[in-house]
């Protein structure tokens, strides 16, 4: 199989990673960059990680979706935008588009794959749930800190297609785990997101250490997450899907990797301490629209949604 | 019966406020005062209120306790600290007590009565609760916003002791409501102060308005309003008190008032928005803790009392 081409749009943290480990495995990446375009012109990508860190010395970056179209289209799109942001993907991503061209989201938000579909029609659409500690350090630099496995699913769950874009990580650094309903590794992933992204923001951009030593704080996490599980179970039901979530062993599962990871900061917090636009709709008040439309009693879910609202912009 | 002698320690907003409307019906009222003695000094104390704007062009101020001694002890002593500084009473309030010196704390806090009689060994010690919107203006300002009125309860609930402290305000422009419980009081009080305070503080800073038209912040406000009561209501039963506050009346009084009050942001929110300590032992912390020795399930207190503390030290 010759070379796939990738394009990372929104080459954050993410974003940045991901691209690099496929570059790393021999796929032809190229990067759109803003912020950090001139430090990768001079002196390439860099990645700290426990994983093994990594140079691209010298990657193919452009700063319009036009410029990377130079080389063709591609064969995946990793997209790694804010979901507050979303609506400038057919702009930075319709030049490098193909009929073939398949698109991996690597963000947050219960329904990002439907808006994606949405926004590039004709496009197949994956969602990448990334369960990892990252942060962008200097210009070109990426810090790597804890986990790093991606949750794939389908839009449409087709398990041929999801076979596809597993193979795409093959020999790659990264940990793959296809995910064969899409709905409800996004709604597990928001059983983490909801309680730590929120909780954290909540307790005045506090690192999840901070929640997880404060019992107040993590009972509040925790009863969150049995209603995003909650949630879930009944949007699956909802959408006649067959698979449901374990609450408990979510939970379980969940409190204790997070009481493991030290004090870490989650990318809402960050955005939340900096003043930057926090994904509230995709995150929090979707989610929690979706309880209530099912008739599921939310009402962690709901604070936390409104309380994140109310702090939007910044600290 | 010769004019009262009161003297009013710790004459911010509030103590200032009543200290004031005592001297305008007659009583010989003294301020210790600390950021405000230059402008008193220089241009006396401007009260602005919907009740009545007042001017004391000369009044009898001191920035020690032992200044205003020099005009012997008083009968009634008027203390506004935080409950932050409550340590500092002695030797604020010290040289100005006599045998027959009473106390009456415009504090917050389920103890506070208790705290004082400590300090202030042989002073009967009443609790006066301000139900009242004020705010400190330019230096020897004070804005009168809302509302007003001052219930009144002593520490040992006697009848003799609670008529004489309500005789003090007669003539005042204070409506006076006697409180034969204290305890009861107390916790009524804190059945606005914690959703209240709580929430504007939690949310950022924001004001009782914010809440108020927020459904998810109102119904968080409302399940601690529930909780309160129901702590107050175990600790009245626990204490051998036949008195019980009225916890489904009491929401609807409090959601009732608060949403006709407009944009007010409660002390607590100025504390956090200026960077100074919030009164979070008393206030939240130690009566989520009574609630929990009772055994009363109060997770929205614990919640609030966590992030508050965790908010400690300003935005």
């Amino acid at each position: 199989m010759a070379a796939q081409r990738v394009a990372v749009v929104g080459a954050g943290a993410v974003g940045g990673y991901y691209g690099m480990r496929l570059a790393e495995a021999g796929c032809e990446v190229r990067f759109l960059l803003r912020r950090d375009y001139e430090a990768a012109a001079a002196g390439g990508l860099r990645l700290s990680s426990h994983l093994g860190d990594l140079q691209l010395a010298s990657p193919t970056i452009g700063r319009t979706a036009e410029e990377l179209a130079a080389h063709g289209p591609v064969d995946w799109l990793l997209v790694g935008l804010k979901a507050t942001g979303l609506e400038a993907l057919p702009a930075l991503a319709g030049p490098l588009l193909s009929a073939e061209t398949r698109v991996i989201a690597l963000m947050n938000g219960l329904t990002i794959e439907r808006e994606i579909a949405a926004l590039l029609p004709g496009c197949e659409v994956f969602g990448g749930m990334a369960f990892i500690g990252v942060h962008r350090g200097e210009p070109g630099e990426i810090l790597h800190l804890e986990f790093g496995a991606l949750n794939l699913g389908h839009h449409g769950d087709d398990a041929g297609q999801l076979a596809e874009a597993v193979a795409l990580w093959e020999g790659s650094k990264v940990e793959i785990r296809p995910e064969p309903s899409l709905l409800k590794a996004r709604w597990e992933k928001l059983g983490w997101n909801i309680p730590f992204n929120g909780m954290c923001v909540v307790a005045g951009g506090a690192s999840t250490e901070t929640i997880m030593s404060t019992p107040a704080l993590r009972e509040t996490a925790h009863r969150a997450m049995r209603e995003v599980a909650a949630a879930g179970n009944a949007d699956l039901a909802a959408q006649g899907q067959a698979a449901r979530i374990d609450g408990e062993g979510l939970c379980e599962r969940y409190l204790t990797m997070t009481g493991g990871m030290g004090p870490y900061r989650p990318s809402t917090v960050l955005d939340f301490i900096e003043g930057r636009a926090m994904e509230v709709e995709a995150m929090f008040e979707a989610p929690a629209r979706r309880a209530s439309e099912l008739g599921v009693a939310a009402p962690t879910m709901e604070l936390l949604a409104a309380l994140v609202r109310e702090l939007d912009g910044g600290r």
